[in-house]
């Protein structure tokens, strides 16, 4: 690995920090780096601001002039009330240097962020890193390319695709490794989403419990047609919950990432729209039998609908369970 | 790996020439080796004789004086009807070691085979390669152990654990590279099962349709409280097939390893009476969502009893598929 994407894989996985808080902005990750060492670091903030370059920037202060900035997006080239154009910030800095790992499909920026940095005689580099950086930021290309969030559907299952037993009971189908990695899928994601029908049963508190990441919880919402309000007696009713009518407004939401977890209703909704982009299968090695499915009616009518629609992107092994993640194939 | 290792490693490979077709005896596998040479090999012939060691033997002749005798399981201690004791027959060949894996527990044998070589001079070692002896033979030692075969349950499944479309469509949710991998299990079992439910919705052929493998069809059965006889119009009828009328006849099956297809009725009989030794999920990456589960009731009160009982043995890719094996713990 060459001394530039190594320092862009850093700037990445600094991107990686404002995961699932960033939205409606791109998670970014910003380093400048002055004879090879880093002297300043950046990465967006909650709530989409300050942006990465200008965190990094400003830390580096005078050390800026004459430096390399690395970062995992093209620097926006647009003004906005919440703050100046990142280029404009750039080229103010005296930096020499810019790598952009990706160009930034939104149509503000576009091309035009590095166009005005090489205008101001910039030397500019793009393409270091992309394929990392589209994965850091999957969810914001997911709403640029699609107009919705991306969609993670989780699903804790036996090896018979059961989700708990007749009566119910699904505490605990994994083990606590699984259940830790699935608690970290929480605070990436902005939004969590459940079904009336996991409301009723099992009021979840939908929250991350993992030590120092408890503020990092997700925001509740709930996707039922019939529901007129979320009861104030619900476990996250103090987390602004959001009730989404339909699977219309739950794809509507200026967020970057949508984790749902339940149930088989709802899972089957958002499976027969063709609106889950990922799959988190959290497989234990048991066999329930009869017990609820994951999944129910999906819209399929034959066997070959089902093909080709999803491949096996990784799988782990987490404790005694395995991780099965799926990815869309179109 | 040591040269005893190597050989020992090549007889256990050779006895899985047999395997499915040397019930009620072992497969078993055997090398003469002269100045570390391989002068002759033996496996156990169809339908349990000749034994490995006196196919190899015979191969060798003059040249086993002298020799090293590789052999994955104890020679036998006992004259048969159906053949000389192994240990005697080395003894006689003038072999001057014997090299093996594992001791034979049938309690016929069980460390007389190794006593009488001993007693005649033949030097003798035990344990080299064991446990990959005891993997190459576990249909036999399950029937040892246990008094049964090893019974093995073959699952084609979604990722949400469905066998079948809601229609009975199953043709195919898996791939030509996982079938295969499945027909190839067939041609290593004895006897394949299925229940009635399978064999008047689908007439199956339980074949094994792999070049150069088509005599390994394993002997067809149906386990059937209810029925009378197996129509001569079934696809397998020429290939006398047995009724089981009960779990028991099929424990009583004086066989090694028995292959269960299926459905889910036999799936769950065999589930509930904890007969299931091993699984082999083949994992295809579809979501069906309504369709057939693999099994139904299995008898299990609480989450707490279905945990402990497996765990993932192995799991690798096979074409967009992936084998999941599954061992029982206990």
């Amino acid at each position: 690995m060459s001394e530039a994407a190594r320092l862009m894989d850093a700037a990445i996985r600094l991107s990686l920090r404002g995961l699932g808080r960033t939205a409606p902005n791109p998670n970014v990750g910003c380093l400048v780096v002055r004879n090879g060492r880093i002297v300043a670091r950046g990465w967006t903030q909650p709530g989409g601001r300050p942006h990465a370059e200008m965190m990094a920037l400003e830390a580096a202060g005078a050390a800026a002039r004459g430096a390399e900035l690395y970062v995992s997006l093209e620097p926006c080239a647009h003004v906005s009330p919440r703050g100046p154009a990142c280029a404009d910030l750039i080229v103010a800095s005296g930096v020499s240097a810019v790598h952009i790992a990706m160009r930034d499909p939104d149509p503000r920026t576009d091309g035009q962020g590095a166009a005005r940095l090489g205008s101001a005689g910039v030397a500019v580099t793009l393409g270091t890193g992309e394929a990392a950086a589209r994965q850091a930021m999957a969810g914001f290309l997911s709403r640029i390319a699609l107009g919705r969030p991306r969609i993670t559907l989780k699903l804790a299952m036996s090896i018979d695709g059961r989700v708990s037993m007749p009566g119910g009971e699904s505490q605990w189908i994994t083990g606590p490794e699984a259940r830790a990695h699935a608690h970290l899928q929480r605070a990436l994601a902005d939004v969590i989403v459940i079904g009336r029908g996991t409301l009723e049963a099992d009021d979840p508190s939908l929250d991350v419990r993992l030590p120092g990441l408890e503020d990092r919880s997700p925001r509740p919402a709930v996707l039922s047609a019939t529901l007129d309000a979320i009861p104030a007696s619900a476990k996250f009713a103090d987390r602004d919950p959001l009730l989404l009518a339909s699977v219309d407004d739950l794809c509507g939401l200026a967020v970057n990432d949508v984790l749902v977890e339940g149930g088989a209703a709802t899972a089957s909704t958002l499976l027969a729209a063709d609106l889950i982009d990922r799959m988190l299968v959290y497989r234990a090695p048991v066999v329930i039998g009869d017990g609820a499915p994951g999944a129910g009616r999906i819209g399929l009518e034959r066997l070959a609908d089902a093909h080709g629609r999803w491949r096996l992107a990784e799988t782990r092994a987490l404790g005694n369970d395995r991780l099965e993640v799926y990815a869309r194939t179109r």
